[in-house]
């Protein structure tokens, strides 16, 4: 099976030209400027950009949340992915701090067979002890080499000090990257029973229960006790300058750290969350949309390559049924702003054409650094011979709307409903296979694979 | 005229595998797991790394200072570089502030025609009227698409806030970049003075005379003139945890500004001016070496991008005759420690041996960015089709000991005398043409060109 | 000729009781709880507080600006800020570049021959030589033991960075404070260049047009300078936030430096010179009135003794004639907004009664540090036995408002017209003779004198 | 009962000048330069400054701790203070987690009924939930207005963040300040357990174990903690540079912060901890002593005002049978470096004779704010009419040797054996009664009272 795209406009984090790429069996063989080899099947890039399929290293599909469950399952959200250029997703396994962390990886791992791209999973660590420790080296062993952890979620998913060093100590021995969502989770949980006493319960209260402020002193915390234990750690959903400014004198510092913002933080604020007839809670997710000055900050972060990543915290919950659990108190809205199927393209429009970031640098936060940080590169994030022929061929012309009328994700809004594109997948492939042409998914569920990571410190 | 390099690792800013590379006139144009293409020459790179070309984008070759002349020409300049495995340097061109920038320019292009590797320049601006701009727009359109200003070096080099507005102000609407020197030039001459006075006269007052503040002032000012015109500036030599935070900061504000370290401020202090029998003056630079604490700061900066291309400065002056003419008066030793050569072993030895880099991060600070940032990529920077064949072969299997008795730099001293380095280039190329084997020089002077760039923000 | 003032709670930076106090000649020779002296005037203070008198450590009375002058005399400014409780001005005395210092403060001196308060100035230096420097010395032997300086207003009073180092190296030399006006006086004038070519000539474009950024700036620079030469620094009328941080990271290198804010920064805002009908130019002072975010961090720093005095930089400029001058281009609007008068009350009713600052650091902010300071002390700025008998008994139960009509200025307007004030001075003295009866004006043009100073750092 | 105090200069906080005071029964009568007043004694204090009694707000004397109690006794502990000028003491009252804070308060309070001196407590809060929260209301009621917690001593006395949360909102209900051990317990106990696993065991590594980021982590955790819920808090013993910028930071976001520093940390550095024959255990306290670059930062902070109080944080444990129990496990060094007889002298020496700081700020730090924070103001704090007379003749002509052959305090060692002072009390007085008379405790055992205090935020 080979596939030879060509004349296609090439572009990784570093590279830009024009050429073709030969595909045989799932990797790239061969680039050259002009290749005549032969091929199954060929196709025309002309005018098109091609780019490493994309990563998006924070996703939840399975994703059981205050009593009630998301509404993706791999089979609507690796399609989603697929048409919005994101060939490889990582998501979250976040096991509750009842649950053992080696049973809630087989269970999260079974939701994935008939995903049609690729993935792999950071093993949530909500409880630290001797048992739960061995279970973690054992899945670290079977190829999933990073952590996720919350400051956050008090007697949910939250550990306590101890633990967070504990679970840092056992990252750096074992060579694994600590994902952390940073918000402090005592504060949180006394800003949310404040407002509720005050009456303040509608989804425009949620960023004031979790203020800026609030999510500085998570990262600062977590910057100390990475820098105390010299373990690397990767700051999830980074969304204020305050966050941002904790991260760079950590840095200065000698501290390991890397920054995640997500597709929501760079263009919308809080102001979504004040939509009329309850609609804000479509917009609700932690940490919350923030006032727009932010937005400057982050892009600017971006540009400056203190932001590494720009992934999605894509969770679906509809708004009829879900959303709506939380009238008459928003800290029961089920969090997330699904996102992953416009995630690309939104970064694409808002950041490429209106001159925020360069193409490279676009390439770089929406897949290459996943790749690297993650343990996924050389086989995923770049374009090079030897590589797994995950490519995007994606056209600028392309100028449509987004919408929940036409959405793959299982979900029953959008949260850019309306909102102008101006470029799309046209061609998707995952290891050499097409399975998206013309922009639709064509492909086969359960295509995609575990991408197994080996742990080490870069 | 064709060449292939068979079976090295390929390693650029964001990849790495085993390969094949076809260079075919000029440029590269294939590359391949295999390639079976016949070539006029082949060379087997198995178990060593093929980069991309370096590129030093601070060097001084021709310069007249303090009333005497750098030692090297761009016939043992390029040689050094070439050696070093730099393909390209990018020089200072340097008019005195009573000089026309057009003849000086056209000066120091003449100076070049011997070298053997390719070269551009960044056109200093040292006074700035109606006259000055029209040469500069006349240079630019020449295709020298970078300024280089001093905030330094009262009364020779320095320019006022007036001039500094208004070199920023024509960078931003020619879209070129602005490399600036940014020490507060009243301040080095009063503390200078002061020291002096207090009989204070050997190289080892160098660092007190321009302490970190006064360079942090110089940045921090020019980050406000560039968030004020909105131009794009890069600090030169950045040799300081305080002119690194003065640059974070303004980074999260919006500005457009990028940080250049050089090889000397990562590997010695200022304990090293302090070496009897004056030689600590052959240590003497601007910025100054600083206490070591600053070194961790520098290395960390740079492993999280806040710092972006590594540099020289190489102003190669000898011991006997030159640094001697400061006995008695630091402020006269000429200055510069020279290190084109070096460079780049240096940072690979220092940087990826010791595990403070990793090898994409030493060939990103070492030639990708400095290409991107100036215009120069994507001809050079990186290994792609089209590009430019300068590729260096490099061996890390190489253990060898620095010194002045058998370096290319035409320069009587080495300031690394004696160190260890890990690896070093082994064959390298310029457009095609192997200038290097077996790690001596068999090229050929003149083969160097010009690299004209255009001018564009990015 | 003496003075009781019976059952007053006293209050001065640091204390607060109830008692007596006598007057004899012209200062304090007794306190206590209950003092049965005999005196030539007994006043009952129950139910009053007694205040040592306040000092305005920054007006502007005499005043060519732009073309025209300030309304005020000494006649109307003394009477001015005796009813509102001052009763000590220092008055900036400003040469122009091209004057010599030492007969402009001869000329600054005698218009202030019919003050009805106290007085001392802080001589000017817009030009550095070594005549001025001969002159300087002169004025401080006089007893003028402060300078003042201006980093702004280009080509009027902005002095270039060797005259600053050269004023700052006297100051230290002489243990004079040298207090500064800090905006970067290039920015300023391209900023308004540039506004005034977009036609952005009303006076609201005037905070766009010295941007918190620029007044930053102009304090980083500053600190640095003072770092370097060991010289005391004050700066003057302090706006924003990023002005107070640069400060802040300057005590803890050690640089001695004092911060003074001024009244209306406290309390107004930008969106007071969008006043309609040109109105806005009533409120045009430089700095510019900010943001209103700003006053949170000021009043947080006056709390916090970041911000040692609350001053005014009053200077009257009649709205008709005056400001008007700069219809069609707000760099013509001379800047000024008159509260001399108003400080007191103002800061008492906005900081007091509104809880945020207590009755001490009012006290502190208001009169105290400004005696310190400048070396009045403890002749002003504090009751004490010896101390000068400048007294204000101050009733908390008066309830009035501001308005030009009943104003002593002589201005045609009241920046705060319509406000309303929780207290004011009932009576005032000025070294033992009462000055202010029954909030009006009683007392006698001449009886102010001038206050000589030592020279002595603190 | 009366005391006339002639002729002395009398200095507090903002005032100086010469005078005369008379005390009548317990309180300060009559202040003025000459009083011909009777009196049953007349001191005369020519060339002697009198002083208001200073005030440590920070130490122990009744402490069990590690299995051991400190060697004072009020008895002693209370005649040192005197000798050493210092009038009132604050106590830090430490009940273990088990113990109930009433019965704990009732048990010190038993303690101290021997004192010489007047003493207040701060009621230690190491365990939160509705008991003790009713307990601690009621102990406020009786008059202790100010909690102390403790984020360090995991197990012991530290509080976990609901704690936290919870007592910090009592503390602003009931207008009580809350003073802060600033450091997190987990990394202390992990870098402790760290270093003592690689036989670093001696009290040199004191320092590493609690590095100057463990203490910034937990002043950072404070300031967000105190501005969320609107708090006063005060960090004591803060010791770095790192921790100061936090306050500072927080300063600008309008919290409500104070900052003590202790005696030892202004002139002793870690290199004391590295004295032979395990003498460096004397130098053992928490936070450590720092590198020396660090008391810059304390001087400089404390003249601009940003530290408020200089304390001791006195523990006296002896040397031997005490200080020894951690030979080979430095975790086990009872901490403290007793230092209540020693503050003020070595201020006065160090701050005000070196040129630090002046008369009134030595004053400011020593007393008058530690009365302004805590509520003894103006009994305590200041010389005024009506405030208790606890006075302080001090002979800025002494020249001695503080040596533990002549201390008052009950403890083996004295850690500044052997430094010079140039001052010291000569005449203390405490309400009224003279205690210490030539230097000399000539006083009673019993004289000291509780000072109760109101609940008021200011």
């Amino acid at each position: 099976m080979s596939l030879l795209i060509k004349n296609g406009r090439i572009v990784t984090a570093s590279d830009d030209f024009v050429g073709d790429i030969l595909c045989e069996g799932e990797v790239i063989s061969k680039i050259a400027p002009h290749l005549d080899a032969k091929a199954d099947e060929v196709i025309d890039a002309a005018g098109k950009y091609v780019f490493p399929g994309f990563i998006d290293p924070h996703v939840h599909i399975y994703l059981p949340f205050m009593g009630t469950y998301a509404k993706d399952t791999y089979e609507t959200a690796s399609r989603a992915a697929l048409v919005g250029g994101t060939t490889t997703l990582i998501e979250m396994c976040c096991p509750a701090r009842s649950d053992d962390p080696l049973e809630s990886y087989e269970l999260w791992l079974s939701r994935a067979e008939l995903s049609a791209c690729d993935y792999s999973f950071h093993i949530g660590v909500s409880r630290f002890d001797d048992e739960t420790a061995g279970q973690l080296r054992e899945i670290v062993r079977r190829g999933i080499a990073s952590f996720k952890i919350f400051l956050a979620y008090k007697g949910a998913f939250g550990i306590n000090d101890q633990e967070l060093f504990n679970t840092l100590k056992l990252a750096k021995e074992l060579g694994v990257i600590v994902t952390a969502h940073c918000e402090n989770e005592t504060l949180v949980a006394e800003l949310q029973a404040r407002l509720l006493s005050e009456e303040k319960t509608g989804p425009e209260w949620q960023n004031e229960s979790r203020p800026p402020q609030v999510e500085a002193e998570g990262v600062h915390h977590l910057m100390t006790f990475a820098e105390m234990t010299g373990a690397h750690v990767y700051c999830v959903h980074t969304s204020c300058r305050e966050a941002l400014k904790a991260v760079q004198e950590a840095h200065l510092r000698g501290v390991h750290a890397w920054v995640e913002s997500v597709i929501p933080h760079f263009v919308l604020d809080k102001s979504y969350t004040e939509k009329p007839e309850f609609e804000g809670a479509k917009y609700v997710m932690s940490p919350p949309l923030r006032d727009a000055s932010h937005q400057d900050a982050l892009w600017a972060a971006l540009r400056s390559r203190l932001i590494s990543t720009v992934g999605t915290d894509h969770a679906p919950f509809d708004f009829v049924g879900q959303k709506e659990m939380g009238r008459g108190d928003f800290t029961k809205i089920p969090n997330g702003i699904p996102s992953v199927e416009d995630r690309v393209n939104i970064l694409y429009t808002h950041g490429v054409c209106r001159g925020r970031i360069d193409l490279n640098t676009f390439v770089d936060a929406a897949s290459t650094q996943a790749a690297r940080i993650f343990g996924l590169y050389p086989r995923k994030g770049t374009i090079q011979v030897g590589s797994d022929a995950d490519l995007v061929i994606y056209d600028p012309d392309y100028r449509g709307t987004l919408t929940v009328a036409t959405q793959e994700m299982a979900v029953d809004y959008n949260a850019f409903e309306g909102w102008k594109i101006e470029g799309r997948p046209e061609v998707v492939t995952v290891r050499g296979k097409v399975q998206v042409q013309g922009s639709k998914f064509v492909g086969e569920l359960g295509h995609g694979q575990l991408m197994t990571r080996e742990p080490s410190h870069f």
